[in-house]
């Protein structure tokens, strides 16, 4: 990339190379000062400017600059609706062009949103939000999510203006290229500064509301009538396909449910969407869709030049404290582009150099591509001193706090750095074989448990499924409106959009670990969701129960059959299958641990026994042999399982040693971990002289060959499942021990 | 089945076995007469009971006959009006305690629900509804779906009770039993008389908007001002639930949108959700919400005894005709159980011995259990021959018609019967090597607009990409409120809902075939509708195209990696994936085939040429041989490909030749249709003795194993993509000639 040699420290280690997803590549290694807290220290980070640590030290060590600094952050709105008005303008016209020029350049991309929303997005980033361009990480900046992602230029743009090191003239010019960091969906792996990744429309809108609920709890849990340290905004710019897609509904409701006071949507209400105008299949009124959900809603008529519109609104949403606002923007998709704008043709393809011109003309705008006028980069220039000022205040607030409530502080710190309370990992519990067969979800409430109390990190729940999934946290009441601090959540039957919400609260601090449950079948509802926890690196642990045709009555609209294999073959997740209590933990531990991607525990409805051999230390390596009558790696045959299945092939092992055969017993919990150990660990469970293997799973057998190989034999169910009492459809789909001696035997 | 003995011709025509997913089974046997058209002959028909036969003649050879028939059909509200209100209480009861006592004896299942609904129920299927019990598949039937299907046993209370054979008191008694036909939620392709497969909350909805859409377009195309053969209907019943998924949202959007007068669905407003009272996460306002979507919204406040409420809401929601009505219903869960009315407790568990004779003693009902009183079974009876007459009023109409207008009602008879026009198949366009390359999604497109004018049932449309998707049918206009003919449907950005739409247009009638389109990465979205039309049997085209990083610069949230694979994993769907013309071509014969399981097409983005040995008979057969210069069935290497990555092997294969080697390249366009083949067939392509096999796809390697075997080499994708121009990230992914040259070696 070319722009390396201007990088400072911060990006270097902030820089990922290709490939990105694996734990040997974190997002934010252990030596990075930022996220590990160091922040907040008295002395000048190592990552800000001289500028910039000069002027936040400075201020921080004065009541004066204290004060200054709450001026700068209460009144953002009151002081610059003083802003000369041509000078906004072009502001405005600078974003509108960076983003025309990026997409020429590229030849690729979405300019509509971009030259619509500037006025909008310029107030918001300019005149309305907290950050610190030096720190893209500090805690208590405002969030903001582009929930439009086709729009990234918009951001980039914004970001470049502000003084984010991540996106400089040279990373707007490879604006969708190879290595960027600048590509064509927002990517917060990717690009400092952008706070979670959109794109897949409706995504970003849910993920904002899990950002807005991570504010809300933790101001409820730590802030001080004296001390509040938690109290930022999240601002979000959502489009016509947005509202279309359910899950923002869905996310939108609970939004409302919850009353998120401080989540502020901006709605770029421009009728034209891929198809054309939205008339042909978007003709509801939004406006009391959101009143009925629970919303403030405010109407700007002129999203286009009425800045004090815009102002106004947000005004007004901020003195809103019990709801969430959506401002709905009636604007100009293309603004400025005399022959595209108010077209599709301007959403999503380059205008043309022709088009470019014409624009340029149009809007006065006389300057080459990628220029941003000096009084332009002189107005933004403030951002860098006043963000650390603002850090610096901030750090100010919670040594202060510190001292006071060093409790609070110290769980408070272990949230934002997600550093993990040491010895954390005793509180999972063990289990002998003596110990009482139980269903995995059972065993899974006992670890969330146990868990919570050593994780303040910890919080999440179901999607009306809490008494089936076994989540409820016994010790914590319910997230309500009323009642921010607890740490059950309650998402109603809202899969997609309760997935959506556990990613932005994992992107809003790395200590927050949520967890959501439902069904294992209906993760088909929040598969986007899971999609982009794996893809945006967010450590969401999805507590899916009813795993196989083992939940028995409901039947085959209930019964996950290809879930394992769907979620198997999809990039930088963890797929857990525990087979009881050792494992279960085994498990949690995995998933705790993983920040950086997300952990699916398939877990049973029925009862299972503790199993000889299972352990904790066995889960972290994925495979492992649980039991075995041979030696020298070298048994008559390997039978491998996962989850319930695994007894089932304890059970088919017993019988075949009966009858004078070795037999190794593998479970199977995690084939990705598996993947990641040494070929000779690998060659020590699965030896490649042993041929005779035989697996069994109630599931799909696709993906099974690889570790049965050419001339072993998978036993699963390649059908949709039936409603009958689960041991019946056990027996009839031949998920027996017998089945597996029967097919150990015509191989061996 | 205990009730075998009693089936009549019909069902032992329709009863289907287990393993029931397959080409060889289907659902409506060509030998059936129902499905068939027969039902509109003159004659009566062989499946009608001979009572209902009788009056069915009788009544269509008469004038009187047919007037009466009309009165039944159109007054039916009004007459049942007069009903005696005891004898309601008595049916109403009926249907509660049928409920119970097979949840009981099940000891599982959902007596909640049908206990709250049993009056409004009633209503509908006694008094409302036009339906003929013993033709569960006449053509002019009410459609209704039970979206909230965790209370089937609602519907089979009332399948029973009007006389359907699919569900006599035997079935009752097996409710959720092994081979039964009241599996644990409602099966269409179990259960005649049930429409649609529902449980997955939200679904059914949806369906019922596909529904109440193909009655209007279907009634727009083929009525006449003397000839209204398309009449009727859609009835649905959700729960608080369905109102919180998304998808329903996203369905009642469109609804509203299309103004679909005809459906109208009533809302069990009981509070009460599996985790208790829906305070606790859905306090959004949903009359608003829906006035807000453009449906008319009326509220029943007493739900349980209000009958006459419940009438007046109908007759209302008739008469307006320009908007979907809902019908808010205000219920108590559980109602007549005096201890767990009105808690989750009665959700989804049975009452307990204890409770159920508190229920019997409070609702005074003093009888056995799945006892039905002569007075309430007298009443019903009248419907087997009221139905018989519908229909045979029906099909005297449907007789004139034919007369008048013969070319039309010979398309429409193709539509309701689903035998498709003979020769259809012709109108594939078919290509040589020298035709010009193109990308899938343009062949795509020339596929449906020749289909369009030989498939008089094809229909469909994409979430906001149809300029990209290439779905656009350049003969026909858009279907919207005031052009119900037409056949583009234009979905908005809401792929679930699309989903789901398209498995109720396909199951309104065999002939019409839905396709959908959108990104294949946002199958993600839509999934849970896919494996609803995989599980019931609904054949729609899902036209999904950008099928991998060949899509480019729009990046990882939009390349789909892990899709085939989770796919081809899912029972009963064929996932085609054609690399250039005479392929899709193949892709859309099978499509159109198969109309009992769905088909995925997944299409380029990028252009690919026309490549020497591709052919629609080799589609067919799912994986064949393009090319191949070896003899005795022994190449050196085989190579094999689907889609894009089919001319890579290609290329491939000319560099190894061009070294002496001798090498075949397979296509594995549809992995299903590949294993369907026989033995000989498959070593025909893959013989055992060549394990010299390297694949390569633009995916993840997960499932290649089956295929390349033990000492194969699969290249693939195992990570997310990138954002960058296609060539270059197919470059830098090493998905190459060169790559698979160089694994060929290192195998050889």
């Amino acid at each position: 990339m070319a722009s390396t040699s201007s990088l400072t420290l911060s990006q270097v280690v902030l820089a990922r190379s290709v490939p990105r997803h694996g734990s040997s590549n974190p997002h934010l290694p252990s030596s990075l000062s930022l996220p590990t807290f160091s922040g907040l220290k008295a002395t000048p980070t190592t990552t800000a400017t001289p500028t910039a640590a000069n002027a936040s030290s400075t201020r921080r060590r004065s009541t004066p600059g204290r004060r200054q600094a709450q001026v700068l952050a209460s009144a953002a709105v009151e002081t610059l609706e003083k802003t000369d008005t041509e000078l906004v303008d072009k502001s405005v016209n600078a974003i509108r062009f960076l983003a025309i020029d990026a997409v020429e350049k590229a030849n690729s991309g979405h300019p509509g949103l971009p030259m619509g929303c500037a006025p909008m997005a310029h107030i918001i980033y300019d005149e309305v939000m907290k950050y610190n361009p030096k720190n893209p990480y500090w805690f208590n900046r405002d969030r903001f999510v582009l929930s439009a992602g086709h729009g990234c230029m918009l951001q980039y743009a914004l970001l470049h203006l502000a003084g984010y090191d991540s996106v400089q003239e040279e990373d707007l010019k490879q604006f969708r290229q190879w290595g960027s960091r600048t590509p064509g969906h927002p990517e917060n792996f990717e690009t400092p500064g952008i706070e979670v990744t959109t794109g897949p429309l409706g995504q970003g809108i849910a993920n904002a509301v899990g950002l807005a609920l991570a504010e809300a709890h933790l101001a409820a849990r730590y802030n001080k009538p004296d001390a509040e340290i938690v109290d930022h905004y999240t601002y979000v710019i959502l489009g016509d396909g947005c509202q279309m897609e359910g899950i923002s509904n869905e996310a939108c409701s609970l939004a409302g449910h919850w009353g998120l006071g401080k989540l502020i949507a901006f709605y770029d209400d421009n009728h034209i969407s891929i198809d054309g105008d939205t008339d042909i299949a978007f003709t509801e009124n939004v406006d009391a869709r959101f009143e009925a959900l629970g919303w403030h809603v405010i109407w700007v008529k002129n999203g286009n030049t009425g800045y004090d519109e815009i102002r106004a609104a947000i005004k007004e949403a901020k003195a809103v404290k019990d709801k969430p606002t959506m401002i709905k923007v009636t604007t100009t998709i293309g603004y400025g582009s005399p022959n595209k704008a108010n077209s599709y043709a301007v959403h999503g393809s380059a205008l043309g150099a022709k088009e470019v011109d014409a624009t340029r003309a149009n809007l006065a705008w006389p300057h080459e591509p990628f220029h941003v006028p000096e009084e332009v980069k002189k107005h933004w220039s403030r951002h860098i001193p006043e963000g650390a000022a603002l850090e610096a205040e901030w750090n100010a607030k919670f040594a202060e706090y510190e001292k006071k409530y060093p409790e609070e502080a110290a769980e408070f710190k272990s949230i934002i750095t997600g550093e993990l309370p040491a010895g954390w990992e005793k509180a999972l519990p063990t289990y002998t074989p003596e110990s009482p067969g139980d269903a995995t979800r059972n065993l899974s409430q006992t670890n969330l448990n146990a868990l919570v109390k050593v994780l303040p990190g910890l919080l999440g729940g179901s999607a009306d499924l809490a008494s089936s999934n076994m989540t409820l946290l016994k010790s914590f009441g319910d997230f309500q409106k009323d009642s921010p601090a607890e740490r059950n959540l309650r998402f109603g039957v809202r899969e997609h959009g309760m997935g959506a919400i556990c990613n932005g609260i994992a992107l809003h601090s790395p200590g927050l670990i949520p967890y959501c449950a439902t069904f294992f079948v209906f993760t088909d509802y929040m598969r986007a969701a899971i999609r982009i926890s794996a893809l945006c690196e967010a450590g969401v642990i999805y507590v899916m129960t009813h795993d196989s045709i083992g939940l028995g009555e409901d039947g085959p609209t209930h019964q996950p059959i290809e879930h394992l294999a769907s979620f198997r073959a999809m990039p930088n997740v963890l797929m857990l299958r525990p087979a009881d209590g050792n494992e279960t933990a085994g498990a949690y531990k995995v998933a705790v641990v993983n920040r950086k991607r997300p952990s699916i525990l398939a877990l049973s409805r029925q009862k299972l026994p503790q199993l000889p051999g299972t352990s904790i230390e066995g889960v972290e390596k994925g495979g492992y042999i649980i039991s075995d009558n041979s030696s020298g790696n070298k048994p008559d045959f390997i039978l491998t399982a996962t989850g319930s299945e695994l007894e089932i092939a304890a059970k088919a092992a017993d019988e075949l040693r009966k009858e004078g055969k070795t037999v190794r017993v593998v479970s199977l919990v995690s084939w990705e971990l598996f993947d990641e150990q040494s070929a000779e660990y690998k060659e020590s469970v699965f030896p490649a002289s042993v041929t005779a293997r035989v697996s069994i799973e109630a599931g799909t057998t696709f993906g099974w060959q690889k570790f049965v190989g050419d001339k072993g034999k998978a036993i699963g169910i390649d059908r949709f499942g039936a409603s009958a009492p689960a041991g019946k459809i056990y027996k009839e789909f031949g998920i027996t021990a017998e089945a597996v001696v029967a097919a150990a035997k015509s191989i061996s």
